[in-house]
């Protein structure tokens, strides 16, 4: 109910069916689906892309930061008499009891033991359907036409733009750029221009000479378990000139080169048809003119494509900023992330690349190494964003409640005036403590990797009761944080979390050209997935991931809405109906025995 | 010793410096020379690789099969006079007794203990190696120019020719035929003709609507241990019509599809320009007319290629044949096998198109399920071939050793008129009895899959000792025999041993569109392969092959046939110095060992 609450708040996903055990009535089916979240649907193929005619006109609101957050106001004298415009505004307090209800729920011991047991006979039962239901699920997929493995379509729920190409495609493109254009300016050093040549020269190499061994760019053994060394392995050769050169939006060239890249990898995408994918592109919070380049990059370069959906990513480093004098607190970073974007919303007539570009950005991801410590417990009492001044950088708890809040005004915002909203996608449970779990209960849309909810038994089962939705990526897990055989994903896919496939790093981790398809193939062959198992995660991709409603019909069927094997198109997924009966009969077992004994609690409780 | 005496009559390889330590002064290094392999080499660019014209006159030799073995005779008077013509024959009683030593070798206590001690410390030895060098090999190859794992050649060393394509490819290939000529006469059955359209009629079935699902050919969960079930997989639809039609060199349009399809395999491989593979197809020694037909079959669809070689392999299915009267004897399908290519080597003027097929052959394997068991014991009272006229099929042993016998003659008469030879690379160790290892310690020039070296120290050792190559396939074990992470590629990979990755059958095995490059990236994501490991594999898989001496070096190097750091050229191989020199140094190590105990053993025996 709690999850609930926070989900409804930001027009994030909720599943219907728990949402109906928990108490609401069928008669409350249409509010639930009212808090769907809402995706601009693509252009259509006469439509231009890039078209800034059709901004709506400015609302003349008024925007102000207040305690980290943002609030709206109707005009000046609102804003005087400080009496925001009527959105609901999140409230810490409440968040702080909410929070520690959860945490105290997590380690209370009858409860570990009562979900502990419950997962365990989620993964027997599956063994058990497995072994039953194998070859029936198999014929129900070869005797449903023209749908394969290879033609359902999936989603790239979890990739970097910055490390989207495979390593060889990388040194395919700068050896490119030297051979074609050596004596180009690509970069201003202390006022003098520097052309490519001198780029390379000054690092002493030649590109003609370049192999993906001195790119080391590929994450190897040395990364296990040492984020920093994968940082600094986005830099071809060692050098960070190239990284911006190369895999930056804002440089002297304005991002071409990243933008041809990312092209590219676009191009082969809509060439194989069934593959998507979400990019997540940085925003940092170091200036307010991040937006507007960025926007402006997307827009100029032409990098849309109908086979990416956009998501921006906030690295956790306000500490870096702050200790370079960059930013004075961590609600300017705060106010340098989202005040643009409630600016391009009241008056996207003002800010029509910027209301342009978020039409195909669906969400916001939070992203660091996790397993960082920090001194500082996020509470009440906490310091708030405006008065967070010193060089510390806030807990992972403290960063997801600043972005879901300012996030929740402004999806409230955008929704009121008939904008597309956003999804809290964050990295969560990659490493680190298992309490970024609980943040990402509350805050998070789905999260990305989730392996340590493997730690918490409560974790695990609410996670599956909401089925939040978790963007898995064992190759990245197995150069950093896990080895491939310790993965939790096939246990995960067996009790019925709603887990998908994503690659993380293609540049990173990856061999071949089909980055996804290389994550697809060794998760089958290692784990040994049936067909039916790989198209269930496929579709969860699509389900999970930002693209409109009415890509999800078309790629998943008219009634991908509804939950079970109703919402289940088998000639557009290939999940076998079996599999999706048994799926929903599961998680109807487990939510109505939480619901008989929440009732027989409440009779017992009037009883006495 | 024995080993090498057996690979020396059949022109295998030995390696010189385990030859140099078993005795030999370095004054025969020119004799060892001689003993290599020969491999026809490619033809130029601008010749045709179909020329029928420079046949060899013809000997006029004769030739006769005696106890399962072709002996030449100059003429008729010799024949008569039994007085065969000067080659080194088998000796099937001198092969017994070296059998027996092995035999009773790898049984011995002491033998096993002193083996498996040694195999534990080289293990340990390259983890030791590793911790201290792989910095150091790392930096090698980054500062090897123009070189890195992707553009390393690479040779697929065991793959079937009917199951060398993707699953996905072969269904898009079906897809094309029906719907480019659905009225065209692809089978006859009883004097009937029968169109595509007819084909797919009968099985009650339209190709639009055919999936990689429907169409069956992938390997699952339910191939584990079950070869039966692996071996019908090979029926697309699960109908042989369709092997018969698309996946066989002999049918009603002389194998047209399957040519096709093997040209389509080819040109992606020649795309690729460093992938090559040495694809088996099979006689089985029906009919003496197969070799004819096959040779046809090669030339009439110009299915030659430079990035593939042909292997030739015979299943051991002559129970099969025999219990439906099509053979008399085993010696008579001997016979079916290899008389045609004595007469070929013999007199190629009358056999134009199988003289012209065997430049582009270089080996024959002996394929078939070794985990079926055998009733019979070879020994030197098993009845010879021309006698085994029981319903029985011949044990493995049986079939190795008759297969050797054959090839070793016509090795050697071919030898003599200038010809290429041929290697003999059956299937060994895959299940079963680990004597089958014992039979290729002897006959073999390299196996494929060798995973029962486990379950022997002493064996495992002596492939070691004898660095004989071993190509294996861990997806493919990992689908019929032995899971991914209980592989010992890894552990083999560690201690020495020669070997390298191949793919078996995409077609049952892979996912992606290159199947190679899926096998080398799931082993290098699951085993933390550095870079330096894979392109050791790669290397050796180029080593191995039966690319001519002109490619190797081409590949490899000028040196390459020389042992340690001085025969690898890192520009072109990518493989540390470093790694060589400890992969040298160690085997020089055990031998050194073994040669210093023997020296130790003659002098004792003097002195008493």
């Amino acid at each position: 109910m709690i999850r609930e609450k926070y989900a409804r708040l930001a027009y994030h996903r909720f599943p219907r069916t728990t949402a109906q055990y928990l108490g609401h009535g069928v008669a409350n089916a249409a509010l639930l689906d009212e808090g769907f979240p809402d995706f601009h649907p693509p252009p259509l193929p006469q439509e231009d892309p890039y078209c800034l005619e059709d901004a709506p006109p400015n609302l003349g609101y008024l925007v102000c930061m207040r305690g980290g957050i943002l609030f709206v106001y109707d005009n000046k004298q609102m804003l005087e008499r400080q009496e925001p415009h009527s959105l609901p505004y999140p409230d810490l307090e409440t968040y702080t009891v909410d929070m520690s209800h959860i945490l105290a729920l997590i380690t209370d011991g009858p409860t570990k033991t009562y979900c502990h047991r419950r997962l365990n006979f989620l993964e027997s039962k599956f063994s058990l359907h497995e072994m039953l239901n194998e070859m029936s699920e198999f014929k129900e997929l070869k005797s449903n036409p023209h749908r394969d493995f290879y033609n359902v379509r999936k989603v790239d729920t979890h990739i970097h733009a910055a490390a989207c190409m495979n390593q060889k495609h990388l040194l395919r493109f700068i050896k490119h750029t030297y051979q074609t254009e050596p004596d180009r300016t690509v970069a201003e050093k202390l006022g003098q221009k520097v052309t490519l040549r001198q780029v390379f020269d000054s690092l002493h190499m030649d590109p003609y000479d370049l192999t993906v061994d001195s790119l080391d760019v590929h994450a190897g053994r040395q990364t296990f378990h040492r984020f920093d060394k994968f940082n600094s392995k986005y830099n071809p050769v060692g050098a960070s000139e190239l990284r911006d050169l190369y895999l930056k939006t804002e440089n002297y060239l304005g991002g071409e080169y990243f933008a041809r890249m990312v092209k590219e990898v676009a191009r082969e995408l809509e060439e194989s048809k069934y593959q998507y994918s979400e990019p997540r592109l940085s925003i940092y919070g170091r200036s307010p003119q991040e937006w507007q380049n960025l926007a402006r990059w997307f827009i100029q370069h032409k990098v849309y494509s109908p086979n990416m959906r956009w998501i921006i990513q906030v690295p956790r480093i306000y500490d870096i900023f702050r200790s370079k004098k960059l930013l004075p607190s961590f609600g300017k970073m705060l106010e340098n992330i989202f005040l643009p974007l409630f600016k391009a919303t009241i008056n996207p007539q003002d800010h029509r690349e910027l209301h342009l570009f978020l039409k195909y950005v669906t969400g916001f991801d939070s992203v660091d190494d996790e397993s960082k410590h920090s001194d500082h417990m996020f509470s009440e009492k906490s310091p708030s964003p405006d008065i967070w001044t010193s060089e510390q950088n806030p807990p992972y708890s403290y960063y997801l409640y600043y972005m879901y809040a300012n996030i929740m005004v402004l999806n409230n915002l955008r929704r009121e005036r008939g904008l597309s909203t956003f999804l809290f996608r964050p990295h969560c449970g990659e490493a680190g403590s298992i309490t970024h779990l609980v943040s990402a209960f509350l805050t998070a849309d789905n999260i990305s990797h989730g392996l340590l909810l493997k730690k918490s038994p409560v974790l695990q089962y609410l996670y599956y009761l909401a089925q939040i939705p978790i963007a898995m990526s064992p190759l990245s897990n197995n150069s950093l944080f896990l080895e491939y055989s310790k993965n939790p994903l096939r246990e995960f896919l067996h009790k019925g979390l709603h887990v998908s496939l994503s690659t993380d790093d293609p540049m990173q981790f990856h061999y071949t050209k089909e980055a996804l398809m290389e994550e697809y193939a060794i998760a089958a062959q290692v784990w040994k997935l049936s067909t039916c198992d790989l198209c269930e995660i496929a579709r969860n991709s699509v389900l999970q991931s930002g693209l409109s409603h009415q890509e999800k019909q078309k790629f998943l069927g008219q009634n991908y809405c509804k939950e079970g094997p109703e919402g289940n198109d088998i000639r557009k997924t290939n999940v076998a109906q079996i599999r999706m009966a048994f799926r929903y009969e599961t998680l109807c077992n487990e939510l109505s025995f939480l619901s008989d004994a929440m009732k027989s609690e409440e009779i017992t409780a009037l009883n006495n």
